[in-house]
């Protein structure tokens, strides 16, 4: 789409969770481990590291992460770069650790994410994730995110019906899926009445509407798309990204029931691809709350506006269905460490199209995309994804 | 160098200072705004923003920073991107800035940086600026910069005789600077007397040694170099980039006396560029200490080392001296609000090479560079600039 094509030949991937005393910087060496040694690759072969994370600041008190990345590693004076929009910050460092090869500055780039949040107790995570909403108009009047996407699914229940049972339902596909994915924070099978009747976390939306609090990182390594197809292990391909962002206040939106971010960046990215809905095989979408996967499988164009709520309780996201949604578990079931999740989300995208993927593996599955959300949908970004064999 | 080569076409630059009851999303919008304005660009023609941020997170509760300045600006869904890389993230949402438009996928942006400072008493600041060491290592061990200055300033008196006047006489040179630029900080005139003989801050360092804490923010508007160079207005053109990264830790190097990241960086720009130090005109270093410019100068091959100390007292490196350096003022006089200060040294070559600086205008400059320091030297990132017309 832009300057030279870029490939993903390798993938690492930490257990997602409530990790113990570790740090974030661990957390990436371990992932970025895997991820050389899949590779066949030295360290000193790496150009340049894109890390997307969070708020070391707060998690760890660690600012300038970045440079601790290569530290660790072990590597001479490698570039690091930390990328921080909330939420969105792993789908930015894939980005551009992306562009910086589309560019020809660099020509081996490892892209990761990470964050360690179980450091502190959850009502400051919740406290110190609010801070990613407009703190002047939003934060001051009390508002966390729970808050915030409570506020989409009223508006989405009151335009479209879309109700308690079809938002569980989400939950319950993604802990389904999740049952497959060691790696995920949680593996244990949920029912719609056990989700609908958790504790209330702002009304409507209860426990099994939220993800979790979860330590953990990813890492992808990039080359030129002609250097990737001669390689001699997984690859797959970038066929497109596009990032889009949006007023930080929800007041200031016409609409809550969707985002138009998202929308925008997925017909960038269709367009860059030249692709369309109907040519993605299967999808990693943002799931920070079940109304958030509901609302991203509309904006993506993959199902009506306002059908997306049947979606889940028809079947047609699980992994056997029209279209496998979170086969990964999504950040629901398989945790949400912040920073990591973009790049976890592109890691299930490669373990799927190089046949990786154990017991959740899809059948032919040659396109996947990713569709990573930051604050109250203020930043998107969504990557295509082709088969490279 | 990569991709397409890349022209900045327009500049905007706050007060540097205690500016009082404002947001650096507010700085940010009237640095754009002089930008826009300058660049006769409309708003809606920005593909992408790219911002340095230390962290709005601690000094304005403010995280996912980005995309409050597309919104404050009025732009409708631009992508935008906060870059941290402690005091080198200004330098890094110019690198990144232009790579989007060398990769192709961006044919316009606007590359911005800021910090709000003085929202925090003195001692909060400079514990907060702490949290860019080594958070394991070093600030566990009591650490902050002016102490991790220190040492670096006891190494090089050690290894080379480098004292407290050379020092003082760097701080003195570029408060003389200063008193040129409008927009600085302070505009008052020191003595070597008073600045060796101001309070001790970390032996050997004194007041006068380090930088102060300052809000403010800078903004530049890049496009491709074959559209600039056809712009009537102001332009130069980037020669180069380049960034490294180095150990979190002081006790993981074996030197102390001088950056690696400087000398890696410098060498990686000086290469592209197809330039040698002897080729650059002027250049804005990072002076977060006195000691630091001293520093600078040497590893970035404009002085042998150990002779940097001299310079100032010399007075090579004043406006009219052999090699002007920090003739805005530098981070001692200027100001240093974080993010913004890798963007404010390359605002002051954009004004220098399109001859509009005003009273402190050098004569007959082609080539000038800037070296932006993040940490302890764990990040540096160097641009090297050509006169446009």
């Amino acid at each position: 789409m832009v300057g030279r094509e870029v490939g993903i030949i390798a993938a690492g991937h930490t257990k997602f969770g409530n990790l113990g005393r570790v740090t974030s910087r661990e957390l990436i060496t371990a992932a970025a481990t895997e991820a050389l040694e899949m590779a066949q690759l030295d360290k000193d072969s790496i150009d340049a590291v894109y890390a997307g994370l969070l708020s070391p600041d707060i998690f760890e008190h660690q600012m300038h992460a970045a440079p601790g990345i290569p530290d660790y590693l072990g590597m001479k004076n490698t570039p690091s770069t930390r990328l921080e929009a909330a939420c969105a910050s792993g789908g930015l460092a894939l980005m551009h650790g992306a562009i910086g090869i589309a560019s020809g500055l660099y020509d081996t780039v490892l892209s990761v994410g990470a964050e360690k949040m179980t450091n502190l107790p959850t009502s400051h995570v919740t406290e110190a994730l609010a801070m990613c909403a407009d703190d002047i108009y939003e934060v001051a009047s009390g508002i966390t995110f729970p808050g915030a996407f409570a506020m989409m699914a009223r508006a989405h229940e009151h335009e479209y019906g879309t109700n308690a049972e079809m938002r569980a339902a989400v939950a319950v596909k993604n802990h389904k899926h999740a049952l497959e994915n060691e790696l995920a924070q949680f593996q244990k099978e949920i029912t719609i009445e056990k989700a609908m009747n958790s504790l209330m976390i702002a009304d409507p939306l209860t426990l099994y509407d939220c993800s979790p609090i979860t330590d953990g990182a990813a890492a992808l390594i990039m080359v030129p798309w002609e250097v990737a197809k001669k390689h001699d292990g997984p690859k797959m391909k970038i066929r497109s990204f596009a990032q889009a962002s949006d007023t930080m206040s929800l007041h200031d939106r016409p609409d809550l029931t969707g985002f138009t971010t998202t929308k925008v960046a997925a017909r960038k990215a269709y367009d860059r691809a030249g692709l369309q809905p109907k040519d993605i095989d299967f999808v990693e979408v943002h799931d920070c709350f079940t109304i958030a996967e509901i609302m991203a499988i509309e904006d993506l164009g993959f199902f009506e506006k306002g059908e997306g709520g049947k979606a889940a309780l028809n079947g047609d996201t699980y992994r056997d269905g029209y279209l496998p949604v979170n086969v990964s578990g999504g950040l629901k079931a398989k945790g949400h460490p912040i920073g990591a999740t973009g790049v976890s989300q592109a890691v299930e995208i490669f373990k799927q199209l190089n046949d990786m993927a154990g017991p959740r593996q899809l059948n032919d599955v040659e396109i996947g995309m990713t569709q990573n959300l930051g604050g109250s949908g203020s930043t998107i970004v969504c990557h295509i994804f082709e088969r490279g064999d």
